[in-house]
């Protein structure tokens, strides 16, 4: 086992990281940016060691100061977190060029897993269902119309210049596809003076279901179920839940039977997330494999008992996988509210500054992951997130009362934040049934 | 179930209790003293009545304001948490006449286990292994001398009216006893003006090692395993852990059955605990039977997934139990440190003061159950705890780990506190290694 691991990124996931650490009984070394100097990772970790200016780019992305940094401490592994260089394989290359252990899979296996088409195109070899889609750009309307023929409707039509929205349409009929794909295409040639258009078959109202994987370095993978992260705001996660309404034991094995297989194929090692778009059918279709662990990572956690950070240490430092397949249950239910420094009703406007006063709230079933203190200045240089709010319940129900009950003690002063739009999701009628998809947020509460 | 529930108590049992309250959807009811006006259970209860002045005679002890409060607000039921009036069997007999429904068992199995010979005799007759002693009082040394070798050395020779350790002998060979009984005696005589003795068993380093029973309306009866209650300071419980390193497999199932029956015999409902002394061969002797829920519960909560405030509130409405004695499975180890407001330098001094600043650790398996906040001033009318540190790990060692990596956060700032203290248990290594008993704290600590 490792004697001292450097963690290469800042806010809750590094305390999250110096956490799992200092209960493994390994030193830590935190690195900081100039605007993190009262960071709560600096103050917690053994050592720390700052790496440049507030600018990621400067800090938290300077690969050679890191790696310094690391031979300097004399730390053998780092722990990458999540964003920033978590997903970089030139930066675990580069680790591994120094002998310093890159906590996380081989470089190679994220640079293919980084590549969307080769990695779709690793899937689709590997028998894991992806989204059907045109092979390359489509220019002409007739080719266009035969391939969405044999894809089935509903289709999409992107651009593949695109972004924005423009240049996309849905065409849920072949009567409508020519018209739908003259006006795509005339939209994204004056929008990105590029025509070329790429077909898909088009999901409807689907759920975003993300399978945890961990995989050791002697080819055994397993899987510790789903998590449901279908509420979203701008594609990005607001709040999760595991297990998901949508998934039962039947779909879960088969679902997580394709999630191994898909780590197999990659040749992965450590901990992963394979993401579906699962339709209402329940048919479900591989979106992208993410090489690192995941904000959302502690709903698994309640729901299985295993503790991902170290799981993912006991790992890279070369142990077998403890676990099989067969150890694995899903027990109970957890939710996560990610609480962001934000004001809802500003268009979610970042709201950084000083942590006045903070209650938080406490007692059975309550987890608060998060590195703020009262006193604490959210700096504007990164990202708004004060804290992941995580209950766990017997049921759903229980947890949906018990995340209510503890958003409704949560009290931040100083700085706006969303616990009052995360309340808003617990009390509505149709998230409580269960019944939402990727767009819910948007079409519920940001029309 | 009911709709409101008045809490006839104060602290973090208040608020343990209006979380449960809150998250079944029943509307609570807090009582509080004018010393307590601004105490974090008025805030969080979603009514609140005065009762009198800050001396709990006058406001917590007051039975008739406490059911006034009860008939005013509308409240079915009233829980009245530990301490105070939990366990005054007068006080739940004026609910039963007001028709409230008292969240515990009937008045007279309170008053019967309230009596500790009464108890004692019921546990004999129920075949509930009690430590031996002579039954009434001894005045004569070769009648007890007879009594002592009939229960079987080492004994103790204890006044009757003794009190502060004084006119208390042990005696390990029946050579000693009559030197022993004679100075014990005159001891007494000296000290209380009584020479009357009492003789028991003596167990030599016992630990104490209590069983959290259910027990429902209809004669239904689990146990959720034991607590291990070994380390106190002067008879109050500093550190409590789940389950008991002394415990195993045989030795749980054969004192749950005990505790089970013993709970049946005195015709329980709802939650209560019965204590028990254990040598170190495993025989075990019963002390008491406390009617009510205890100050460590959660540590049962952690380890068996069940909620105790939401089963005694579910028990007093009526419902059956819905868990089966299958059903109870002990999983990890949890450990509970009292944190409070105190001196261990001085004494353990109370030190009651304003909470200037407070950082609550967080992360995965760790809870607290308090009932302060910053700039909450605890006053000095009431104990001095400030909250319950629980931790939860796969196994002892991981929650020896986690309950040092959480002491090592927190940061309590404006009173002094145990926090260090704790600490150095959980770095004590007789501690680590099990190997403790009720004396522990005091020959290690406090010599």
């Amino acid at each position: 086992m490792f004697s001292k691991i450097l963690i290469a990124n800042r806010g809750e996931i590094a305390v999250r990281i110096i956490r799992a650490c200092r209960e493994m009984g390994i030193e830590t070394v935190a690195v900081y940016s100039e605007a993190d100097k009262e960071a709560l990772h600096v103050q917690l970790a053994d050592e720390a060691v700052c790496i440049g200016p507030a600018k990621s780019k400067d800090s938290y992305l300077k690969m050679e100061n890191i790696i310094s940094a690391t031979v300097l401490t004399g730390a053998e592994a780092i722990h990458p977190g999540f964003g920033f260089l978590s997903e970089n394989s030139k930066f675990a290359h580069m680790c591994k060029d120094c002998n310093i252990v890159f906590i996380g899979p081989e470089p190679d296996v994220i640079e293919s897993l980084g590549n969307k088409s080769k990695a779709k195109e690793m899937m689709k070899e590997a028998k894991v269902p992806v989204i059907r889609g045109s092979e390359g750009a489509v220019y002409d309307e007739q080719e266009g119309l035969s391939i969405a023929k044999d894809i089935g409707f509903p289709v999409m039509i992107k651009a593949s210049a695109g972004g924005g929205g423009r240049g996309i349409r849905i065409v849920r009929d072949k009567k409508e596809f020519l018209n739908s794909f003259r006006s795509a295409k005339s939209e994204a040639k004056a929008a990105f003076g590029d025509d070329s258009m790429y077909i898909e078959k088009f999901i409807e109202k689907p759920r975003h279901i993300e399978f945890q994987i961990l995989a050791d370095n002697y080819g055994n993978v397993i899987h510790l179920g789903e998590r449901d992260c279908s509420l979203q705001r701008r594609n990005q996660k607001v709040l999760e839940e595991a297990p998901s309404t949508v998934i039962d034991e039947n779909l879960r094995k088969k679902m997580g039977d394709v999630a191994v297989r898909a780590a197999k194929a990659a040749g992965y090692s450590n901990a992963g997330t394979i993401e579906f778009l699962v339709d209402s059918r329940g048919n479900f279709y591989f979106m992208e494999m993410n090489t690192r662990i995941q904000v959302e990572h502690p709903i698994t956690e309640m729901v299985t008992g295993v503790d991902l950070i170290k799981m993912q240490i006991k790992i890279a430092s070369g142990e077998k996988l403890e676990l099989s397949q067969e150890d694995i249950k899903i027990k109970g239910h957890s939710i996560e509210c990610r609480i962001n420094a934000e004001n809802p009703s500003k268009g979610f406007m970042p709201c950084p500054g000083e942590i006045k006063y903070i209650y938080i709230p406490g007692g059975l079933g309550v987890r608060l992951d998060s590195a703020v203190y009262q006193g604490y200045k959210i700096p504007p240089n990164y990202d708004s997130m004060i804290g992941k709010l995580i209950v766990y319940g017997e049921n759903r129900d229980e947890a949906i009362m018990r995340m209510r009950r503890a958003l409704g003690e949560f009290i931040i002063e100083g700085v706006d934040t969303n616990i009052d739009f995360q309340f808003d999701i617990l009390n509505n009628d149709q998230f409580v049934a269960g019944d939402f998809h990727t767009g819910f947020i948007e079409s519920q509460f940001l029309k």
